[in-house]
């Protein structure tokens, strides 16, 4: 079921090539192909000017913007700013003119067009054959990239080619921070001017944000050669916003005209903002005297080494090796690890839709990928980043109405402040802070690290129990306690009682916290002590937690054998997704939202979520009917579902169901799946499926401080193949429908299950299994 | 419990006496002075400049914008536009200088302030001493009305009196266009100018609205006299949407200087635009003509006429007999019943808080009131305007997915258009549908009008029901039709399922229906057949609500005997308001939203607004048993709500808690419970006052055709007389606690049952009823 999807991009293994200029469709093709390298990134715009369908978008790490908060209707407790990501300093821009004639891919025509993302080598190019209005033919080339081997440098290679007529060519090539957030609540600017200068060739322009104060500098050169003689230029522009500097070359017939444009951009969150200016024209001038090559061959080896150890291999299907590889590609130039103030915003640096940058999605979906293919230290920061914001979470759950010590993490934050406004999801959509206990429970299972929970875990454990011990209410008819009012991870449903996802993590979390409470005591009494100390937990606390526990609500119909996602949810008209008609597809776009709510159909996946989460807890067949019931009403118009689909299909041997969701998640945004890719990319659904793949086809598990596998593989797929960093070991699996192949590439000697039986690996070894009957070849 | 209530004006009569001036509540005695005539109206502003709290507000009824509406997620199916009440020209303006210092209540001393709202004369007026800054005093009064006897004059009496200095006195009189709302979504200006002149001593200004292209025309003559000579001037400004006079006047100590200010307001809802300046100009020469004591005095005698029929007389009780007499007055100045395109906003023209003018309120509330007072016509009137709206209404359900003539009236409208914007409330709070139908059933029962239903009622009431059958659906588990995801009145619950009020509502609106095709097949055979022909309705249909009449689910506790107001309510911590500290009331002001809607706590009338509708249907005592378990769980936030409960407070003997219910309503402004009268006053529930005296403590019905009374008085109360139209009658009632009388003023020989006696009255008699037996004297 491929609905209403479209081809963007030509299907290729490393490639995401357009090769014909779609002027309705340019801002898809914008964020598919946005470059990023973890501290600064882009959307795939045009150097030069361009009048037709674009999101302009350039992005800083860590840059935001608190704007005053834009509801119709205001309800207490809505936090006064929402705060946005920021759109910063256009660096790219090259006006070009030609006889007089601005160049703009609007308003010409294009007789050849192609723009490319080359993933394995993170560059972004493009070549355009064009006839100007007074019928001259140029052509353009460009290759640009932000550098992975140094994350304040970036380049771009243009060239201007006079096809059959001598021209007379005009280069603006400019720093431009006049910028504006499509978003703005209130249609503001959020960047207040700083310096704009011109000297010594080289462009400088900085800019600080209003309120927050992030001051980002931008340095850039530009290089003009006619064959091998550089152009001159004296000729510039400085104001307030914007610095550009201008080249004039009569080109003739036949004749290229060569740019190069380097620039250092570094932004006060590391850096002195006094010496920003220094700091960037002295990188700046560096760039430019190693050169573009010498610049992008450090780039492309950096890349060649994450690629080493992150790609994953599908063989047969093509299709499905792009769309992971694009997954993965998109993942790494989000986010390196290397900031612990960072996290993995919903759009990367591809789009500024959803305000902040930190959801569950994090906890839910992003850590297993960067604890596995980045490694521990990268996912403990990003568990960190959450100790860091333990007391907001107080604060937030106190504006609430909570008291002593109970947290609730923001729905979405940049710095530990909820910024999300609407009631249902803000206030209600709670299951949120059961996702991050989740985590540091996934993390611990995975690294065996035993420090984090006495360092910092059991800290915010403690303040996730206290809130949930206070959200739940005694019912007197049902003799349970009840959890009212609640948003689950299915969206399409809002203020429900008793929705079984976030009563099952309620009550887990507080049997973990408990549990953490007692390994802590037993293992690290002066961090325990200290712990107690800080949050004054008293036994009585304790007491009612396992009161909680034991008499916990949990909704299900005992004749259907399944789950409730929440109380009532058969009183709905029960349909499956099949039955809709096509034209009624994505619901969110088609149906008004009280028709949503009360239908069956699902965002994404709800009860599934806690059976993905929670399967060891269920047997085999308790997971497949709730499966069976709930996945075809599900729609997956979140990008968060169809990866946990995938991984249950896959785990109950549906292969082929899986082969579809695996499709739907990994080309969610190349196929635009939900009519939504212009605003940029599902980045944290990206991990998801990272997930679909290893967890679901992999079968990967971690149980008693083992590695388990799994393999299935669809019939199209020949083979599969990927690395893990499991502890100390780097692994290699590889498996096709026979055999599966296990390399330590490093680290001791290793046990490893296979369909559950023990395999025994040591270092720099290769065992290869028959999987028809899990034996050693 | 009078919460957190404040005493703004002294408990009078029949006047509003603010005897000190209170810089921080100036705009709440602006609402609760506000004076109107049904055409137009206007805050108790200052004449002169104020740069205090203060909400400028002038509005003309049935002038709107359609403001566009404003979210931070937009849902589908949310209008584009949210019509507003538009602020309007400000004609009180009288700049005063004195020796070149601006005359301004804020920035001056004041030794003496009196601001009175007499309601009996409809009259608003100010005196003041005060001390300027140069250490001058002047004593400023001023008298202004808006003329009851003609709609579009207005007239202020004005004079300030140098008190022991002689002042250089500077007067400049205007007319500003140059208005803002205040609660504009976008900041925008709505209005454009047309025009702006001075001719022959008279002002004139008009300016139209933006997109709906309302005209507004005023024209004003100033008449300035010192002793009894006329001041003359020149001298004026005209600016696009301004237009002034400037008077000079050299004010010896102890002199007075007099200013008559008058207006003619018009617009083009009446008038062709053209003739707006004509039309106003020649209305402002006679009026001037006429004088300042002539036009009061028409006004006046049109206010005794008025109160002669419309008081209510309360002995005993000072602050009941004023709250009364607020509520009375207010309703009557915002609709008069002259203009069947006109409605009752919220607010009447006391603010412009909660764009358009057309809630469920006017069904529910209102009608009875006009009815009652104004008459057969004007209540007709009133569902006529429903009427016009039938196809917006059927076109706002096609917008939520309904089909087949379905009909969804708006939550609130200006042109049937829906304009409000809280997916909670716009999608769901669907009940307003079923007060509409209700309405038509009162108004039928009351009035014994046979024809509204062949003629308008039939084809609303099928719009009706085939919404609600396309509403609800069929539950496996509980083989019933249930209704999910609908807010009840009681808007302190969202998206819940099976809401008691509105399912019974539904399942009563198809019978009406049904029943009313019966007798319309029977009694109106012709209009009967047109009406089928134009609906299209099949008999398919019928047979359908039939079914889902008889398989309605209607969720109760048999238990506690107990309806229950949603599936769920009993899993709730079942509190009792009592039990709330204080400093968490109101509700809505202190606590989150998730908080208020996980809490038992009720903002108004749900269940018993079910009960109040339906009495009938049940017996006292499940009436009694629900209104105890649900009555100590009200907030009463919603204006709506006291006066529902002070009528069943009432009919269930507990007549002291009616009295403090009925208080709570009558005074809800005056004591500004809600801590919100500075917005403007809570018009439509004034008509929930008068219904919480009438059906309340008179204990009026209409069964059968027969006026029914079951009088009780509060024990403070004296007596308590009203009258009342009903069909060819006009009735006087009176009673204490021991007699009750009934006066058959007009109209013929009539049976009134009082306590279920039945009391022959002819017309011009009285009968004087002992209520101990209730036997007649």
């Amino acid at each position: 079921m491929r609905l209403n999807m479209k081809k963007y991009v030509q299907t290729d293994e490393w490639l995401l090539i357009e090769n014909k200029f779609n002027p309705t469709d340019n801002e898809v093709t914008e964020s598919l192909c946005s470059i990023g390298n973890g501290h600064m990134g882009q959307r795939a715009n045009f150097e030069e000017d361009f009048t037709g369908h674009t999101l302009q978008g350039s992005y800083v790490g860590g840059v935001y913007y608190p704007d005053k908060t834009r509801v119709g209707w205001w309800k207490n407790g809505y936090p006064e700013y929402f705060a946005k990501v920021l759109n910063s300093v256009n660096w790219i821009g090259l006006r070009i003119t030609v006889d007089g004639i601005n160049v703009d891919l609007a308003a010409c025509e294009i007789l050849n067009f192609e723009r490319i993302l080359d993933m394995k080598r993170g560059i972004l190019s493009r070549n355009v054959l064009l006839k100007l209005s007074n019928g001259k033919k140029i052509a353009l080339s460009s290759t640009r990239f932000v550098s992975m081997d140094d994350e304040e440098i970036g380049a771009i290679n243009y060239t201007i080619k006079a096809v059959d007529d001598d021209i007379d060519l005009q280069i603006e090539s400019y720093l431009d921070n006049d910028i504006k957030n499509k978003d703005a609540n209130y249609d503001e600017k959020f960047w207040d001017s700083k310096a704009s200068n011109f000297e010594n060739d080289i462009k400088y322009i900085s800019a600080s944000t209003k309120k927050t104060f992030f001051e980002v500098g931008v340095s850039a050169i530009t290089n003009v050669l006619m064959d091998t003689l550089e152009v001159i230029s004296d000729t510039f522009v400085t104001e307030s916003m914007y610095v550009s500097q201008l080249f004039h070359v009569n080109l003739d017939a036949g004749k290229t005209c060569k740019i190069k444009k380097f620039i250092a951009l570094a932004s006060s969150r590391n850096h002195d903002p006094q010496s920003l200016k220094d700091h960037t024209s002295n990188k700046v001038i560096t760039a430019k005297t190693q050169g573009f090559d010498h610049l992008l061959n450090s780039h492309e080896q950096k890349w060649a080494e994450i690629w080493k150890w992150c790609d994953i291999k599908i063989e047969g299907d093509v299709e499905a090796q792009q769309g992971i590889r694009f997954n993965i590609f998109h993942l790494l130039q989000t986010y390196t690890g290397k900031d612990s103030r960072l996290n993995i915003g919903p759009k990367g640096f591809t789009g500024e839709k959803y305000g902040g940058s930190t959801y569950w999605d994090t906890e839910a979906y992003c850590i297993p990928f960067y604890m596995s293919t980045a490694g521990q230290e990268v996912a403990r920061n990003l568990l960190v980043y959450r100790h860091n914001h333990l007391q907001k979470a107080i604060e937030n759950a106190s504006k609430l109405g909570f008291s002593g010590g109970a947290a609730l993490y923001p729905m979405v934050t940049m710095n530990g402040e909820e910024c999300h406004n609407e009631w249902e999801i803000t206030f209600e959509e709670i299951h949120r802070n059961g996702a991050i206990a989740y985590a540091i429970y996934d993390y611990t299972r995975y690294t065996g690290d035993k420090s984090y929970i006495p360092e910092f875990g059991l800290e915010i454990l403690i303040g996730i129990a206290r809130f949930w011990a206070q959200r739940v209410n005694w019912s007197e008819v049902k003799k349970a306690f009840v959890m009212l009012g609640v948003t689950g991870p299915n969206e399409y449903e809002n203020n429900v009682n008793n929705n079984w996802y976030t009563n099952y993590i309620a009550k887990w979390c507080l049997e973990y916290t408990l549990s953490c409470l007692e390994n802590t005591k037993l293992q690290f009494a002066h961090e325990y002590n200290d712990i107690i100390k800080n949050t004054n937990l008293i036994h009585q606390e304790e007491v009612k937690w396992t009161h909680i526990i034991e008499n916990m609500y949990l909704p299900e119909d005992k004749t259907l054998g399944v789950i409730l996602q929440q109380e009532g949810f058969l009183d709905k008209e029960l349909m499956k997704v099949d039955q809709l008609d096509l034209a009624n597809r994505p619901i969110n776009q088609k149906w008004s939202w009280d028709r949503i709510l009360r239908s069956c159909f699902i965002k994404q996946a709800d009860v599934l979520q806690g059976l993905y989460f929670f399967e060891d807890h269920f047997d085999k067949a308790t997971i497949k009917r709730n499966f069976d019931f709930y996945e075809p009403m599900t729609v997956h118009e979140s990008s968060l579902s169809p990866c946990v689909h995938a991984i249950l299909a896959s785990s109950l041997g549906r292969t082929e169901k899986a082969h579809e969701l695996y499709l739907r998640t990994a080309r969610l945004d190349l196929d635009n799946y939900n009519n939504d890719t212009e605003d940029g990319l599902h980045i944290t659904s990206m991990a998801g499926t990272w997930l679909s793949v290893i967890k679901g086809f992999g079968g990967m598990r971690v149980k008693d401080d083992c590695l388990y596998f799994s393999p299935v593989i669809p019939d199209k797929w020949q083979s599969l193949s990927f690395n893990l960093r499991y502890r100390a070991n780097n692994i290699h699996i590889s498996f096709n429908n026979e055999n599966l192949q296990i390399k330590n590439v490093s680290g001791p000697s290793i046990d490893i299950f296979v369909n559950n039986t023990k395999f025994t690996t040591s270092e720099n070894s290769s065992t290869l299994i028959n999987l028809d009957k899990a034996v050693l070849h």
